[in-house]
């Protein structure tokens, strides 16, 4: 498997081209998988926000000046949310409209613009697609295409990338019923490619070296699927700590 | 980056020098990442159990029947853990000795011999700078050791592969301070290589394809450092979820 940072794209700003310009700055085959940042995402689709045109709450107001954060950003967060699922010291972990449990539901202020904050895209289920789709127009090749974003985790430190949306290629692959390399039949080994595949990404791309797309070569064909991003959200009443 | 399986390893027993099993089956090259899963660690250690030898509790056996469990396992299960996170229908989520926070405390029946369990490995840092200390004097190579282990985690489906021990490489990664493409200072990111590598790995091995070893070979070098699994465990004052 091999994987390599696609370089040379430009800044991403609102109503930008994605897919064509991603189209224009790889040589993708078959089967690859085409990881993308959420951020560049956010921007092509608009999905930033001018923090001067946001009215904080007064709720949002308090909480942000107790713990010294930026109002407009607080309200931004606790409108993307849908419910808080802890708010303890100076940290907001939200469950986001799309279901994802994430510190500040995603909200971001890291490569975008001074005095903008970037969302989540609305669905990145679609937004993954449409790549897909313009790939497949312009270049006549099938790939996979995973929308990425980065999260904490609550028992281990430091942050890993995640697919946020999918498609073409599997969230969850399910080996439940194959069997392991001793013949005995494994109960449950659903792995999440997805995600390993978002963490993988993230290693050629760094945060700071502005490579917000990577192709990842050689993956197993088998995971090369419709798909959707709710395989790998784990439903609330499977949820032990809610 | 390129990651690969490592093809021809033996089936791993009691007291096999799996360093050097692994030296000769790789040709690793100074900068690469060993990946090495911690079953095959477990089982060169002797840290498999054989199940007849274990005599369960009343409570072990208890909770056992309730949930159509093997009390022998559920015993080493709580036998290896420091803490029950929580025990909610069939589930059992523990605090291993290491600081782990995993199912079953990670312990498993898969690929092992049929009647047996693996445990996890004592000192998996310890393991890993074995296989490190090994490679270098066999081979005069220089590469970092992850050993990784399969874990769930509490919002999303399927399983990834994470680092349980480490040598020569970083769990955590400090961007803090350095700036993204747009200049910005960032606040706050601390990357988990080890884990992003781990998953990686995970992608060229698979469950059931017998391959416990993978190689990934560009990493960044700033990586490759003194390093211990401490790194990427949260302590418990910063765990909002106790």
């Amino acid at each position: 498997m091999e994987i390599a940072g696609v370089a040379g794209l430009p800044e991403i700003g609102p109503g930008d081209d994605l897919a064509a310009l991603i189209a224009g700055a790889t040589d993708v085959v078959d089967g690859d998988v085409l990881v993308v940042t959420s951020k560049i995402v956010s921007k092509a689709e608009g999905r930033t926000v001018e923090l001067d045109d946001v009215t904080p709450s007064g709720f949002a107001t308090e909480w942000a000046t107790k713990w010294d954060k930026d109002p407009r950003v607080v309200e931004l967060v606790l409108r993307e949310s849908r419910r808080i699922v802890r708010m303890v010291g100076p940290v907001l972990i939200t469950e986001t409209r799309h279901g994802f449990v994430c510190a500040n539901s995603g909200v971001d202020l890291s490569n975008v613009e001074r005095g903008y904050a970037a969302l989540l895209p609305l669905d990145s289920d679609r937004s993954a697609r449409r790549i897909r789709d313009i790939i497949r127009a312009r270049l006549g090749v099938t790939v996979g295409v995973i929308v990425s974003d980065t999260f904490g985790r609550v028992w281990r430190r430091g942050l890993t990338d995640v697919a946020i949306g999918v498609a073409g290629v599997a969230g969850v692959v399910d080996l439940r019923g194959t069997a392991d390399a001793l013949g005995r039949t494994m109960n449950v080994t659903e792995v999440a490619v997805a995600d390993e595949l978002a963490g993988a990404a993230e290693l050629v791309m760094g945060k700071s070296t502005g490579i917000p797309v990577a192709v990842v070569r050689g993956v197993d064909p088998a995971w090369l699927r419709d798909a959707a991003v709710a395989e790998l959200i784990r439903p609330p009443a499977e949820d032990l700590f809610r």
